[in-house]
């Protein structure tokens, strides 16, 4: 299959690895809305065109991968090309997905294209966890939990304070919550009793640190509904232990069984991530997989993960599936 | 949907109970080899039939669910009943998948029928968790543990040793072997050093307990290869403190990403099941909901887990599922 990438930060350097380790993946060429002579790819080999240039490649790309993000880029962004590619998202603001839905599946039906939307860990295989769960033991309690990993988000919310050069945010799920809950109880259990928030900030001298770590400690949606810590240190200390994305978290979904519900049962889906880009771009890739061959098959208009089948995401065939993975 | 249940022993009761459940399935009846007379349902309400009446009940089966065992039963009977009714079955012999369904895909073509095979958690929704990881990281190592749970195969091995009146059997995953994959690493674990056996075991009074012991801990296959202990007990002991059918165990894949492979993940899927049967009869009508829709769009053949989309489980509408679940 092949395979092109659409904006180029931090997932599509993710896709663009992970395109490298799929042998029946080949990578058409990056399209950036920058000037592509200013965009390094990690690969020398991989061509980089302006996103102006698209729609003349059509023919040679399968699966367009869309690498913008979900606040401003991929609610225009992805209609607008489902017309003319079949694509794959990573839409991930919850609670507007049904209104991207269809917004793509208009497009991609007009088109005779499949948008696959939402897809990445969460939403994506975290959704999928929660889907088997819940069709298997209807009637149960399902908990997520993200971390411990760096939330690009609230990272990004630290560093808008004033006196803030830098800063990370790690998401960290607790360990007495994570620990009921894996045990098979079902507490009702608050932002607060799920999480806690870990920060790291680098100050420009001179800066108020007290008046920082309060901003922060206060800030409504981001933190104040949470236990926050707040530890101050230097760029080079940032970089050297807070340079990377890991990322992770649980799903886990306790349900119960029997003629008097005497029986309880506990699923859980884990994930402990080194690199969440890496991560998702990788999901993504396996999903174009699954576009491609759908798209041969006839299929079109918006898809999620929960339309997939297993076995389309795999490249070894039905036979070698039943024969070696089953 | 109207389902009905092929075959009544542990696994059929399962189904009996899942069905109560679910509140879009009805159940028709238990169809049994048995003289229905004998056969006592968990509900009173359970119509109870001889398996020699199925065929006058075909217009108002939607799903039949097999509950015989794969050794003997399903392997003639899943082809059998195929060409008449959609079906699901849990064949769990992996060496012969391949060939299962091969039979089962030509009876089920030649009705106009679904054939759904290897449905439960292992294979099941453990070769699910295997397909998803493999899918996302190609090249990783895949470790799946068993247990701790009861293994009645080896359980039924130990009973047919002379002097033996009862006796369970725990499969036990090795502590150390589990950390260390989880920890991301990939040893090569040989047999003994994944998981070891726990044997708890009533004898006939004067039996001989050192000949048995020794009997169970070099029976070839079942017991050889692992480190066992054999605990022996009263019946009564037997029956307080090992008498539920617990079981479980965890899918664990760990695999790298990155241009240097620099970066590691580990996938985890696990299950803490207080009833094998019960959770295992729970997939089976899930996925009895999904063979019910299918085939209602004009779907034929025979399928196996792989092949099914997760939302195609879940009671719940696909807009209900965009809003809610994913």
């Amino acid at each position: 299959m092949k395979l092109a990438i659409y904006g180029y930060g931090n997932l599509g350097r993710g896709v663009e690895c992970a395109i490298h380790k799929n042998s029946d993946a080949t990578l058409v060429g990056i399209f950036t809305r920058r000037d592509p002579k200013t965009v390094r790819p990690l690969y020398e080999s991989t061509p980089v065109y302006s996103a102006n240039e698209l729609l003349a490649h059509k023919e040679s790309i399968d699966v367009l991968i869309l690498c913008g993000g979900s606040a401003t880029d991929l609610p225009e962004m992805t209609p607008a090309l489902a017309e003319h590619f079949h694509v794959v998202d990573s839409f991930d603001t919850h609670a507007t997905i049904s209104k991207h839905f269809d917004r793509c599946d208009a497009a991609a039906k007009a088109g005779g294209r499949i948008a696959l939307i939402s897809c990445g860990w969460d939403p994506g295989l975290f959704s999928i966890a929660r889907a088997y769960a819940s069709a298997v033991l209807p009637g149960g309690a399902a908990y997520t939990f993200w971390g411990r990993g760096i939330s690009q988000g609230h990272s990004d919310a630290i560093r808008r304070i004033a006196g803030v050069k830098d800063a990370r945010q790690y998401t960290v799920p607790r360990e007495e919550a994570l620990a009921a809950v894996r045990s098979g109880q079902t507490p009702a259990l608050t932002t607060r009793e799920k999480h806690l928030r870990e920060c790291y900030v680098v100050v420009e001298d001179g800066a108020d640190t007290a008046y920082i770590e309060k901003t922060i400690k206060e800030m409504p949606n981001y933190f104040a509904d949470y236990d926050t810590t707040v530890t101050f240190l230097t760029e080079e200390e940032l970089r050297r232990e807070h340079g990377g994305m890991p990322h992770g978290g649980s799903v886990i979904y306790n349900g119960r069984t029997g003629k008097e519900s005497e029986h309880g049962h506990t699923v859980e889906f884990r994930l402990s991530l080194d690199s969440n880009p890496e991560f998702t771009g990788s999901v993504l890739v396996a999903y174009a997989r699954a576009v491609d061959r759908m798209a041969k098959r006839g299929v079109c208009g918006c898809k999620t993960v929960l339309d997939i089948a297993p076995g389309d995401l795999l490249m070894e065939s039905a036979e070698e599936l039943r024969a070696h993975l089953i």
